[in-house]
């Protein structure tokens, strides 16, 4: 049915890939195989997928070619292969959260965004791999083999979302969904050369995925480009409080801003950064400035302090969910070392501390208000660093002391995990070695529609997105 | 200027009196004059005065009595002496908690409740002695005294706004406003014979407030009846929901409901009773029953293992507020025996058993709300028992086992508070001893106006709320 090659179909647009389905130049069978033959071919070496779901992503590619034929059109999803992170409840098809504790668990209603995705007409290929009970940010897991990045096998994806990075990054798949309580979106997405976006807290449903830490998850799309991440996040928000611009991913070029103010952190963000990560940071804001931004300084004094006292709270909450689900301690040997050792943690953490973590985040929060009280966006590295080696725990940066992986790479997102902002990772160029850096965009509350337009547009003046990974 | 007896004006409501001083017969003075000589009389035996303002109420009262002649009358409480729990800011005027570690805290500003009072003109008579940091149910205090039964000087007064509740049943002062976070307006009022009306969770600011458990700290009115409760309320109030009605206390009369539901606890609240506690709330019922009520059996499965849980939440706000001021574990030695346990218990819980805590509460809201689908209020006893005698810690109800008093006082109020839903406390009859007893009218959130038209009728019915101690 169609002459394109299999790369040229595996890393469409969803919107390009949309219109040749319209046209009928293209059909929902040819994007599900080309997404099954990269599966086949990739996942072998990377782990990215938990369960691909070859022969229900044919039926339903089927199903919606004669849909589409009769020019029904549910959505521009429609016909058009994702994954989802394993753990969002999937109805009738195995949910593992990457652990084994859930291994044979298969639900049977679907999550919010599961169930949105499958009416917006979107196939499922199939569950991505991921940290443990997302509790981890490097996306290595002892039961199913660690997800790899695929511009350097031997490193990490990032996580907890690693898998779906992966896929995303690879054509296995057009976009993803992750869910994100410290920086699970965003880590791998710039880990993995791609964007990521966690949504204002609350504006993806989180019915029906499993928690790490209830008042800090977020659920959000991963993509290849701003315009893609758009039109998912499109598919699965709820309700912007009135007054509030809804985004339109057909609205982007339009919308793209000719003037806006983006912020400069004056603490926390560049603090201790790899070289390179910092070079090519502030590369970026260099082309921000030429796509029509003033850059200015902003202070947040409070957020080194606050965020370490706001993960105590992060840290309770996952203890307690596993507690009230008798999972932790009663099946504590079940647990890979590093779950296990967070959660031991956090179930002997006092209650104070806890209530003081809560406390502070008032102060992110303030911070983060006053700042935009005067620009439109913060700009910031994802990672201070770029994908470590898979193992690795410490890591030198910039010629200082050693410090622990699991924390620098966690160190730079969880800010707006704590104030729940909406937060962006968007690629932003290339490290000596190949690794892609991610760049990180933070908006006011509510704000989609204008930090999506603000990254289109430093997207629009860079080609990062249209590089992909090479099979090894 | 007047020639009522010091009784006559000291029992009056405050729309008689309001009305009295609007057509000048009476003046602020003569109030505030009343007041004072009462509380000359009554406070040294019954501690239910920290600080009595009488140089600065009598000034005040002067200004009232110039600004009525012009006929400028601000509210229905300009003029009126009230008093405040000692745990409201007040601005140059001591403000202890009825604790020594504030002994000598002069607040610089007003809490929200003490200026909107001030606003309205109601004149500020004293602060009230009250269990030490809100933390304790029985009004006893090893810094000042305790406040004293008025009906019985050798019982406790309830507490924590005990000194409220005294100064109130005794006309020292129209009404007080105290705070509720298990229990401490309505047990006092309950004890004291008087009315007490712990409003929906936020319908009345605690800004300026010393907290005791943020997420279930209530601030409310008592007063002597239904109509002086919801005037006060007017005065302290915040916004409603839209669509829900404000109450006025001019309307109570005409808005009488003539058929209402109520709702009748098949578990929890009519579990150990005293068995004139008993007969006193099933007289009620006869009583509300001939007003109009039709009574249902209500299912409140899950509160009595909720409530317990969900204690442990507020146990653990209590600490974290002690320590996040510096105030424990540094200076625990200046706590009296009971609040330093308390703060101990609650210094070493652990998060998860908070975390656990909040869930449960959300089982004690659902359990509620499936009630108020099908009645207008629910009806209980306010304590389980009559006022216990002072340094009593063990209670035998109903030829049962013994059990402790803090536990059983607080047992039938605390669901209030976990579930946010308004609740009053209304005299009910009095024990062959004489001592009060307090009927409890639970509402829907929100449904102030008629849970107070639904009280204000069972008032309407009974005289319980005209009767007022002797000076023993």
């Amino acid at each position: 049915m169609t002459s394109r090659s299999e790369s040229e179909l595996a890393f469409l647009s969803i919107e390009q890939a949309a219109r040749l389905l319209r046209r009928k130049e293209i059909s929902p069978v040819d994007l599900v195989e080309t997404s099954l033959a990269r599966i086949e071919r990739w996942n072998p070496g990377l782990h990215s997928f938990l369960t691909v779901l070859s022969d229900r992503a044919r039926r339903r590619a089927r199903t919606a070619e004669k849909e589409l034929k009769r020019g029904r059109a549910r959505s521009p999803l429609h016909g058009i292969p994702i994954s989802l992170k394993d753990n969002f409840w999937t109805r009738g098809i195995r949910t593992t959260a990457g652990s084994r504790i859930l291994a044979d668990f298969v639900p049977r209603t679907d999550s919010d965004v599961a169930a949105m995705l499958a009416r917006a007409g979107a196939i499922l290929i199939g569950k991505t791999n991921m940290h443990e009970f997302a509790y981890g940010i490097t996306g290595e897991n002892p039961h199913y083999g660690s997800s790899r990045n695929p511009w350097a096998p031997e490193r990490v994806s990032g996580g907890s979302s690693g898998g779906s990075a992966v896929a995303v990054a690879t054509g296995m798949g057009f976009a993803s969904v992750g869910t994100d309580t410290g920086g699970s979106i965003r880590v791998p997405s710039a880990l993995c050369g791609i964007v990521g976006l966690k949504p204002t807290f609350g504006l993806v449903s989180v019915a029906g995925t499993i928690p790490l830490a209830a008042s800090f998850d977020h659920a959000g799309p991963i993509a290849r480009s701003v315009a893609d991440a758009c039109l998912m996040l499109e598919a699965i928000e709820g309700k912007y409080p009135k007054g509030e611009t809804r985004p339109d991913h057909r609205k982007l070029s339009q919308s793209r801003p000719r003037r806006f103010r983006l912020g400069w952190p004056k603490h926390f963000y560049f603090e201790r950064l790899d070289g390179e990560v910092q070079r090519l940071v502030e590369a970026a804001a260099k082309t921000l400035e030429s796509a029509g931004a003033r850059f200015k300084e902003v202070p947040l004094p409070r957020l080194a302090g606050a965020i370490d006292a706001a993960t105590s709270a992060i840290v309770a909450e996952a203890s307690h969910f596993h507690e009230s689900q008798g999972y932790y301690p009663a099946r504590a040997a079940e647990y890979g070392d590093d779950v296990r050792g967070h959660l031991a943690y956090g179930h002997q953490l006092r209650a104070v501390d806890y209530l003081r973590g809560v406390e502070f985040r008032r102060e992110v929060v303030e911070d983060f208000e006053a700042a935009f009280e005067y620009v439109d966006a913060i700009v910031a590295p994802v990672s201070p660093i770029p994908a470590p080696r898979i193992g690795e725990t410490e890591v030198r940066i910039a010629g200082q002391g050693e410090t622990g992986v699991r924390a620098e790479l966690l160190r730079l997102t969880r800010p707006a995990n704590v104030s729940g902002n909406p937060a962006i990772s968007i690629p932003c160029g290339f490290t000596a070695e190949g690794l892609p850096v991610g760049l990180q965009l933070i908006g006011p509350r509510w704000g989609e529609a204008r930090l999506l337009a603000i990254a289109h547009a430093y997207e629009e003046a860079t080609a990062w997105h249209n590089r992909h990974p090479e099979l090894h």
